[in-house]
């Protein structure tokens, strides 16, 4: 197995140049901040990530995790990376210094959860998960409740959850039944059942604050009639101090086909009888609504994940291919074996690895800093506008760089032939940890629904049509970067035109039948993803380049961003297109098949 | 988990529209077979399938296996069925008459091997690979070898291997150290160490015939120096008594992605001293031409392993899909939870399974039946043009299909949402198990390498010239067939232009530097599979049309494959021209990245 590294060189260059970091800095609340700062926290975060975090992540795959009467074992160094991770305070980066927070930006968030996922993408679930819970906390609770558990929290001595789904009630979140009965003090009691709860039991922090989605009684149906409730472990006294149990339990922990130390929980509340006690978060029956607004947020964090596990295969497989030898390179001398790297088509591999690797890195950062620039932007219609993009960007950031972080994994075993096939080398285990992400936080299919049933028709297509204005305008700076950019040009302007056509179709069919919309959501969900991955690698590319003629920085590392930028072009963005008949064929053919038929 | 079904009515559809089994069955030496015994035959091996190896599979992955002191224990169950399987005759169905066979077509191999694999991939492994063995036995062993052993294997009381790979010698077979020592009673002493051989060591069987890959004293290096050679597990008496164990021992299995229960094992020859008892097969030195001469129908085999893995995940997520119920279908009534099979997307993903299904078992019953005629007409020239043309679809038949198969197991994750991630579904272990199909059996990197570097060239490309030619001429079939077919007919028309212009820059450019033509070979390979599933989905297509017109056959299921060959057409063929670019842009930016910097 190879040894992890921080890929910060890559880091920095898509923070200075597709998210414009120091724009970034200047906005309101982030002015203690500046690109400097930044740099110096991504030199100890990566040290620590390196140290502390990479060295668990086989192990959690082999260890696993167990349920014995309630009680959850994750692995022991679990328990030892999480303890320096409070230690050195890293859950506190990008939160509310009011409560304990260093106040980055979100932007430098979405770094660390790729550094920690890239490291470990099962225990990197524990302190992303508590983040969601946070934050949840942070722009919902009242002020009683923030105080009470937000500090603990940002230090990550308390962890946090998220607590939707049920048996019957997957992406139909509508369809829960948990139950919050109202008592006299103001308090709720919960009773119900609660799966695939992420990190819903363990012994690695003091508690657990876990938030969950339940009715209250006589609440209309549906998503409408959902709130919120904060449901702690151990019940916290006036003054902090842990007092008891609270009445759930964890039934059962799920055997994955990944992330095999990340427990994923059954939670049984208010079995022992009189129901665990809950906090309402915010007001009655407005669950649903505080959940979406979290959800940006959530599925931005999944996405990285895709990028994630790309990161840390392509690691692998370049350095499995430097040092195994097999056949002679063509043209190389006879009855010497080659590093397999010279062999063309796994040069292909390694390429279309590093290219997609880039290429969600951009869209990821973008998608953060847009997101801070919508949060704190003191023009409120420039907030506006960066929340829009946001939304648009964000199934994006969920489906493509998930689909594509499950292929990338592929591809990173494949490079290490036979021996990929085997747990010990690692390849598998990055691609079965990456296969729940296109799954959770809305399945990719749901992402795809989102972007043409709700996002499509944003300003009657206005902000989708802004986007692709864009790009559009962005061949003019191409053009003048001279020839070595023709052939980017010429395919984003290929795949610039299909998805236009896409685009126009879905917004004159998709009315008349939703499903004729619905039929091509996720080739269009694709087509999109990878135009905007061929946009802005070429954005950062012209940013190499201009290093590169200006002598900046390490010419090999940045004349290889724009050989990944052209390949990606010429070879990877033609898929953009490819989908175009699917998006516009109407849900005829998929509805022809009598629901019995699919199998014979 | 869901009931296997063996596809009974889409094999025969494919046999009778794709293969031609009437011909077939018409070829010298299979004359005592005809299509209505065939039909007979496949009734009880779908019974004895679905009976006795489907329950298997869950068990095996659950299980796996072990090795203590080079014994090798695999699933109680996993004896339970090869018993049976030997009870029933099934592993002599096409094996020669002259020592125990039943004389049938390879066609009826292909399909064999498919209701295997499909029933339980891992289970299956112990008769693909004693088959494998057999054939080699049957081709290139000397009567006296083929008396002691083929009977005995031909009826799966003794099970076969074949041992090629060693650490430093995997794709590159002629890198192996093996060595054979020459005995003065003719026999060998064979010395060395063998990896990942399936079914290597198990008690499954009285005896396992190891057919092993060594060097003879003074050989000349590389491939040219290699010959095969027969190992006993124990020592064969002239009354085909067993009599000692050979010197060889299982040092270990591996521990792997898929395939649990089936034992990939570490074997070392000739550790006790005197050196394991090997007996040469054929002539010295020709090891790798007998192996060369074996693998199409290896290959082929392997390519059912993609076919079979899409089989059992449609089926699974079909069933699935109608069972589940979440969310409200569009236009459904509302508070009502609707199947799953309802929402669009899940369509799309069920059709794409069936599409592909579809594409691959033509494909590979269309190869089978190929080397049928290859090895049976009467006519040398026919006999000749089918030998070529089997060549030119085996690199497809394995590459493709066992790509697509990872990517159709996984849809077949993707339609159970989060159940589909949890090991107890058994979703999961249909991809775990497919992964390995992509890599061995010649990488699909090695496979598209002997597309284009081989097959392309034979004739002068004239080979794939023919079979290009063929699909255009089918366009006056599809013509006739009326205006149901015309989408098919420009997507045919479209995916064949693009594949003549890859095709032709492939014979103007491979040439100079090789290379060039290499680094497109991945994207040609695919782009290649993609159309001939499409023209044979085309073909199956108006089969069925054909048969719904006269009233004849199920019309449901006949319908379908109308619908799945416009779906395909429609929306997956437009993949080969999307490859277009990449086979076209030559090795320019895969070698402009230097070794070390595919990850920084």
């Amino acid at each position: 197995m190879s040894d992890y590294r921080p890929p910060l060189d890559d880091i920095r260059l898509v923070l200075a140049e597709i998210s414009d970091l120091a724009a970034v800095c200047d906005l309101p609340g982030y002015q203690h901040v500046d690109p400097e700062t930044v740099d110096g926290v991504l030199d100890e975060l990566g040290r620590f990530v390196a140290e502390v975090v990479a060295p668990v992540n086989r192990i959690g795959d082999e260890e696993g995790c167990t349920v014995d009467d309630g009680v959850v074992t994750v692995p022991e160094a679990f328990g030892e990376a999480w303890d320096r991770f409070v230690e050195a305070g890293w859950g506190a980066i990008s939160q509310d210094p009011d409560y304990g927070g260093g106040g980055f930006p979100g932007a430098v968030q979405t770094v660390m959860t790729e550094l920690l996922a890239t490291a470990s993408r099962a225990w990197s679930m524990g302190p992303m998960l508590t983040v969601g819970a946070l934050d949840a906390l942070h722009t919902f609770a009242d002020e009683g409740l923030k105080e009470t558990y937000l500090p603990k929290m940002v230090s990550a001595v308390w962890s946090g959850t998220m607590n939707l789904t049920e048996p019957q009630a997957g992406s139909d979140v509508g369809a829960l039944t948990t139950k919050a009965v109202p008592q006299d003090d103001g308090t709720y009691r919960i009773f119900g059942t609660k799966i695939f709860i992420t990190f819903g039991e363990h012994e690695l922090t003091e508690n657990i604050i876990q938030l969950v989605l339940a009715r209250t009684p006589d609440s209309p149906p549906g998503t409408k009639g959902i709130s919120l409730f904060i449901v702690p472990k151990y019940l916290v006294g006036d003054d902090g101090s842990l007092g008891e149990r609270n009445d759930y339990k964890c039934l059962s922990v799920e055997h994955k086909l990944g992330l095999h130390a990340s427990p994923t929980c059954v939670l049984s509340y208010g079995d022992a009888g009189d129901g665990a006690v809950g906090y309402l978060i915010g007001e009655e029956h407005q669950g649903m609504r505080y959940m979406f607004k979290m959800m940006n947020n959530a599925r931005l964090g999944v996405g990285v994940e895709g990028l994630a596990v790309s990161e840390r295969a392509l690691q692998q497989a370049a350095d499995y291919a430097v040092e195994r030898r097999q056949g002679r390179a063509i043209g190389g001398p006879a009855g010497e074996q080659a590093a397999i790297v010279e062999h063309a088509d796994v040069r292909r591999m390694l390429l279309t690895m590093r290219a997609y690797t880039d290429a969600m890195r951009c869209l990821l950062y973008l998608n953060a800093a847009t997101l801070d620039v919508a949060a704190r932007h003191p023009d409120a219609e420039a907030r506006q506008a960066a929340a829009d993009r946001a939304e648009l960007l964000t199934p994006i950031s969920k489906a493509w760089c998930t689909d594509v972080g499950v292929e990338m994994a592929s591809l990173g075993i494949q490079v290490h032939g036979g021996y990929g096939y085997i747990e010990e080398t690692g390849a598998a285990q990055h691609w079965r940890d990456s296969r729940i992400s296109p799954i959770y936080e809305g399945t990719n299919g749901i992402q795809a629904m989102d972007l043409v049933g709700r996002k499509l028709p944003m300003r009657e297509g206005g902000v989708m049509a802004d986007l692709l204005a864009e790009v559009g305008r962005f061949d003019a700076e191409l053009a003048a970067a001279g020839d070595g950019f023709a052939s980017i040009r010429s395919g984003l302007a290929d795949a610039l035109a299909a998805m236009e056509e896409a685009t126009s179709w879905l917004v004159a069919n998709g009315l008349a039948d939703p499903n004729d919309a619905m039929a091509g959501s996720t080739p269009y969900l694709r087509m999109f993803g990878q135009l905007v991955g061929g946009w802005l690698l070429a954005r950062l590319a012209l940013g190499a380049q201009r290093r590169l003629d200006a002598g900046e920085g390490d010419a090999e590392f940045l004349a290889t961003k724009v050989v990944a930028a052209r390949f990606y072009a010429e070879q990877l963005l033609p898929v953009v297109r490819a989908q175009l008949g699917s998006v516009t064929a109407g849900k005829g053919d998929l509805f022809a098949v009598p629901a019995g038929s699919f199998s014979a």
